[in-house]
């Protein structure tokens, strides 16, 4: 099947190659012609422009976008001007449901479908296949299944629909009208800050588990250490990530990923640890509040990612000015 | 090799079944005559009293206690004062890693070895296989070592030791002196709590995607929904978690399993929503305090716990007595 | 100064009766007949209809509304195209600051200027006056000044303007543009919940100091109580609320109304612990999480309240579940 | 009365002089002599050592203890054998609850009295006098009540014992045996500081109001800020601290003392917002872990602390390895 691609970083780039592999004809735009050059190296089509990808597609057109959510909308409607009833533009990106949405709508008018894609995987995808979260018109979403079941995990491997969650096995599923796939993906990305948070924290106080074996002040700004004979481990943290991948009831993928990084640099010196976040760990604790339902792990797990970028630093300056205040607590050299 | 086993709970019996398969020799003693009594059934040698187990136990013995935490430091205590120096008791249950280290000093004073070992995988590790967490003196750690690697998911599957690692690949791991096998299943079932907690905090919001097709009041007292229609969405859970488990960051054993308990009753009717907590979570939050190690992710998730047990009512009282009495608020009825 | 005053519950009410004492002339109008009978025997000019009010006003008009949030922006545009140029429109509820900002762009446009006015002071203003928030252009507020002198609780004790913070000690303030007064009085209410949460929390704990004189299930899903030795204490939550009034840090007015909640009913079995939220609390954390900063503080008082509406109780079931799958752990019953 | 205090610094120095202040005859002694000498001049009796200090007592003595919780167990116990049967040693720290509980059953043996004194107040006891949580034998604390009394805010003024509360309104409680009055000092700083907290985050958020005047990046890795035109505030923070204080529902002495820190340093430059905690806010927890009643807020609060002097880095670390390792994201520089 026929489809267009915008866009051409890790993710996709990747999309692209998979869909090569499996047979798909692909038209790749990016602004960077390089991107655009290494592709069709492997096979696509170049386009070297907006205009020049629509012109090379057949209708009924399929535009797949992956693009940074800040830009996505915009670029979104420039394409759906360009395109004609019974055309589709399918969003990929980390994009907010709510635009999917509205997009739909406006395009709807015009008779060209847009499809919200949440699409999980991250530069694995091309070898394990995409987790992809599909929001759209069924008729839409129906004629591109071939690029949906190419993309997933389950492509040549001879899965089958369950009669119970369809498609779903076979690693994509149609969650509902416009908007469904990018709510879905929204939340799965809310939980992936949560998981990462608890894996990242235990790890912290395994780190801690030689507190006994540190000199520690012994003032009345620092509270003291009880029991520093129960502090006395040096924990070999890949070597318990390790453990922790076969047999445990936290055994996952992101485990994997980290017991792989930490036999590699155990000590994690290439990172600062200022952590960024893209969006949807944002938009998944606005939903909770909006819904009001508690969310205090994601919360949580969002919130220190702000703060590893040092954005509490003025609430410890107020919290510091008030011990000050009210005890004449001096703040501590560092 | 030959194992007396104390304690033939779900964990304890499918341990020694699974010791049975791989050939050694289990002497098995239980409360409950019926546990041990069906273990014999399947090739065990069964103990009428703990002084029986230990007689039937030829020297270097070993027992392993598979116990609530509550009972554990008693029970290990009434072996060790039967034991002789060169004898060896385990605990493999979820205890608190200091009673470990206490326990060793004071069995060590007559040669009894005490060796702490967390042991994670549920009712599925007869299965599976056992992800083990050992601390304890070197020497017996590795006269135990057919044992451990019996119990583990590698046994019999040709993985081998690696390296950096060791044992770890293997699925089980000496995790350094007498304490460090429990703090680190400690800290596993602390991070166990908050993985756990990131996934139902997501479900649930998901599960709120409709809040826009409920009623809704419009009064003081209620916070008004400004975009009712951006949340139109019937979530299919059980399809979403079985999706995720294709190609998504966020695969795990826990969202096998919760994927597959939401296909069977999707809207969990069969459970209250009321938590336990077994003490891990508790102490893993300890340790985090008196190291002084953030750990709010791993703190929201247990409090949850509580909460749901209905132990934040009165803080919930003292919130609405105080809303009454600064404006007038009365409280909304159920 | 002559102004009309529409919605005439708690806080409506009792800013007319002040305003009256410091002799202002007050059109009232409330959708209840006798909300507008009681005040006009208090010596207000009673209105029988939006318009009637607006008719009862001489320019420069001033409506000030006082009404929930959800319906406040239709009868703010109701009032607007019944007003003129000159006129202004006050939102002194607790109303989004966006709708603010919106609405008074919308105004503009036809001469009639918009004031937010964030008033705290809950059913006691009457008597200690309001503390007064206030965004808008600098015309409008300052022709309504007389009025915010009077609500606020400086009125008439001499207090004059400090030369850094002008009339805040007066205890009214012009925040900045329009929503700027909306937008500190949605932060005061964040905080509201943050300070009044960390009381009960802490309360809660010392009605827990007894713990070690209950009886305790000794199971694997309970965890221990280590020390009940050092849990035999019956606080008397009255004495110490008092108690601290006088000289600790915490000191507050939110202390002195709990302290007093507590000494007419110590158990506070008046009320069941379901906690309302009015919307400021939500968007605070709204604000939080746009700007990327971290309020964990804030966000948990929020959760707490959803908690305490039962709306964790599927997550709960999702988590009793999973444990069920993977340690057969059966839910225990109330 | 006649007492002898130890440990003369910033309240221990206070409380002598508030003392003097009401007639008391105080023996002082610290291990600066300069300290001792400062209130010998402003009528205090100097001591030289503890023995010192003893020997210059009439049974039934009593020694106060200002310490760091670090070390005053071991102090008040080379104090207890210098005494006598009848003699009282008092513990007016910040120490742990349950010493009291096993220092006063000790100190019992040889009928020494042990009195835990929560004290708080700060560096205002002075003038404000100190809120005063007392735990110990009935008939010790009723010897040293003119001590207690003194040092309470309600000294001199008028103030009367109340039919429920006792001398709570005078601010001072008997609270309950001992380890009761540490114990409810440790939550009163628990709660002081989730109610730190809050003030602190509302107003981290209150300075980010701005947001949408600043440049934000437009990459993958940063979340878009959706509606810059609704965060284009410049909040005057001492204004807006101070009109709080005036009328609003969370006035409070915290936040007179940071209305009162903004206006000498708006932005609190003098800060580097490393905030120190000294053990109650942790004690706290592990009581609320230990008796299973959530305290989302408190810990909140506590972990921001321990966040605020870097120790979250490790785990930023782990999260921005598990983001590389999964989606090939680069850490961003600061």
């Amino acid at each position: 099947m026929q489809i267009g691609m915008v866009g051409l970083g890790r993710m996709g780039a990747n999309m692209v190659r998979r869909l090569l592999k499996h047979g798909h004809d692909c038209v790749v735009f990016d602004v960077n012609p390089e991107n655009v050059a290494a592709l069709v190296r492997q096979g696509a089509t170049g386009a070297t422009s907006p205009d020049d990808l629509v012109a090379k597609l057949s209708p009924p057109r399929a535009v797949w976008l992956m693009l940074p959510a800040a830009i996505t909308p915009k670029i979104a409607r420039d394409f759906a001007v360009k395109l004609s009833a019974g055309d589709t533009v399918i969003d990929g990106g980390n994009s907010f449901y709510r635009d999917a949405i509205d997009l739909a709508a406006e395009f709807a008018i015009n008779g060209v479908d847009f499809i919200d894609t949440g699409t999980s995987g991250g530069v694995w995808g091309l070898e394990r296949g995409f987790s992809l979260m599909i929001g759209g018109p069924v008729a839409a979403v129906q004629r591109l299944d071939p690029i949906f079941a190419s993309l997933a995990p389950g492509a040549g491997q001879g899965i089958v629909a369950d009669p119970v969650t369809g498609t779903a096995p076979m690693g994509y599923l149609h969650c509902g009208p416009s908007g469904a796939g990018h709510f879905v993906k929204m939340v799965h990305n809310g939980i992936e800050y949560g998981v990462m948070a608890a894996y990242a924290e235990g790890l912290n106080i395994l780190k801690a588990a030689n507190a006994g074996m540190q000199n520690r002040a012994a003032d009345a700004e620092t509270a003291p250490l009880a029991h520093p004979e129960y502090y006395q481990f040096d924990i070999d943290l890949p070597a318990v990530t390790e453990v922790w991948r076969h047999g445990s009831v936290i055994g996952s993928w992101l485990l994997d990923l980290t017991a792989e990084a930490l036999k590699q640099d155990p000590d994690l010196d290439q990172y600062g640890g200022r952590v960024s976040d893209s969006g949807e760990g944002r938009w998944t604790l606005q939903a909770a509040v909006e819904t009001g339902v508690p969310a205090p792990v994601l919360a949580s797990a969002l919130f220190e990612r702000f703060s590893s970028r040092g954005e509490a630093e003025f609430a410890g300056k107020v919290l510091s000015a008030m011990r000050n205040a009210f005890g004449g607590h001096l703040e501590k050299a560092k």
